[in-house]
């Protein structure tokens, strides 16, 4: 019998680790050097130092979370020695637990080519959310490649998304909005490329969210939304989980791993116990 | 009588040195390590070296360009030593040229305003290209910056540009493209905050760029597409044009900076013959 040499999928790894950690919690690694509590103030300093918060963080977190997910805004920031933390950062976190990297990206022929190989060949990240408006080619550099996940911006949790997300489009089958014509777009290419497709859908519009997963029964939506910007747990649960109970990458932020604000006692205990909760509140809402 | 302090505005930056080194040109600086010359393939084992390229291409070129634009992703693609190589290259730029970060950014709250600090404050960019589909309040932290450029990605030269930027978008005027929404929104938003506003458009849809210059006589228009992707220069000039022949930002980047490769002598020679003979190209079709 021939070897038969299997890629893992990125929504393989992805499902893995909700199953190992029994959790759908994604714990969003950014860096606000304002809010850094006093024992971290040397990182103003020398913001390299980033990577020894963060690696606090993920030692209070790592049997409890599905992903991590470091937004590049928070270390690009913090310019070279930003992004020397964000590689740090990533080389901590065992191979077990997916790395989401949240970067929006779009841009068009050899630049998307550059930045797929810095985001999935350099940095090694498992996944990168991406951003549409540029069209499919400027996507596929990400698209064709088999063990990574491309999560494409569909619907944003912020107040002013609707601008052009709620613009009604002309379709074949009368107006829909931008977004949901995303959605259309994002399942069909999961049809035709070997990546695995997921989409962000804030937890700020449930409604948005459950038109969403009516669209793409199957893939994985990434939730943004639900602590610092008060996006409603519960709705969103009803309206996004997928048939196996499953399909949401949960992110908290801030809410997170700045639970240990104005607190006494350690740090890293409140971002556990903050963690903890976040897990539980999203499992107790979960078919069993 | 009153002190005036007065910010000289990204825009008045740019036509000064439109007029100083009489030239709509814009020097794209993305560096391919898989291009350098055989002089520069030490930059391989340390992209930090990427600046000394670029030295050389900003000594050859600073008396016969309006701007130059390094595209983030080709040195992300090198990590954090890619990184040091774009903070070295904007400071070797001289202050009355100015540098625009083709980034394409595009993100919400905190994050917006951690790329704009990065952008603006920590990189000293003058102007930044951003992505509008997340709405206006996700690019507010930069519209909001007197002294810097935003320019908003509308239609792009790619095959693929019409996927969503063609969609036919419900108005109360009747249906037009999403791009041309796009181009709307900015002209309002010109009106608006007091940022310098511009557009990106593609040399490669003259007619989309007509469009675009009669919504928005007086922005300038950041042209890419006119070198390796064969965008056609004189109907974009003839199209996208303002009313006193300039208003253009016409972007070369390979064209210009690889323009020794396979050739004999001196790279920097060629490179400044490759960035005279567009500057004077684009000059002649400019109403004098």
């Amino acid at each position: 019998m021939a070897a038969v040499t299997e890629i893992a999928t990125f929504t393989d790894r992805l499902n893995s680790a909700v199953e190992e950690n029994h959790s759908l919690l994604c714990v969003g690694l950014d860096p606000d050097l304002d809010l850094l509590p006093a024992a971290y103030s040397y990182v103003r300093e020398d913001p390299r130092a980033i990577a020894e918060f963060n690696a606090e963080v993920i030692a209070a977190t790592v049997d409890l979370v599905c992903a991590y997910k470091p937004n590049l805004g928070f270390y690009l920031a913090n310019g070279a020695a930003g992004v020397e933390a964000l590689e740090a950062t990533r080389r901590m976190i065992p191979r077990h637990i997916p790395v989401i990297l949240d970067a929006k990206v779009g841009d068009i022929g050899s630049t998307a080519t550059a930045y797929a190989a810095g985001y999935f060949d350099t940095w090694d990240f498992d996944a990168v959310t991406v951003n549409p408006y540029l069209g499919e080619d400027s996507l596929a550099p990400f698209l064709r490649r088999p063990d990574r996940g491309v999560i494409v911006v569909c619907k944003t949790s912020n107040p002013g998304s609707g601008d052009l997300q709620d613009l009604a489009v002309a379709t074949a089958s009368g107006p829909q909005s931008l977004a949901m014509t995303v959605a259309d777009r994002v399942r069909d290419w999961s049809d035709r490329y070997p990546a695995s497709l997921a989409l962000v859908v804030g937890a700020t519009y449930p409604d948005e969210l459950a038109a969403v997963r009516g669209r793409c029964p199957d893939l994985p939506i990434l939730l943004p939304g639900v602590g610092a910007q008060a996006g409603d747990l519960a709705a969103s649960l009803a309206a996004g989980l997928d048939a196996r109970g499953r399909g949401l990458i949960v992110n908290a932020s801030r809410g997170v791993t700045y639970a240990g604000t104005g607190q006494e006692g350690r740090w890293s205990d409140h971002v556990r116990s903050a963690a903890l909760a976040l897990r539980h509140a999203i499992n107790a809402a979960r078919p069993s």
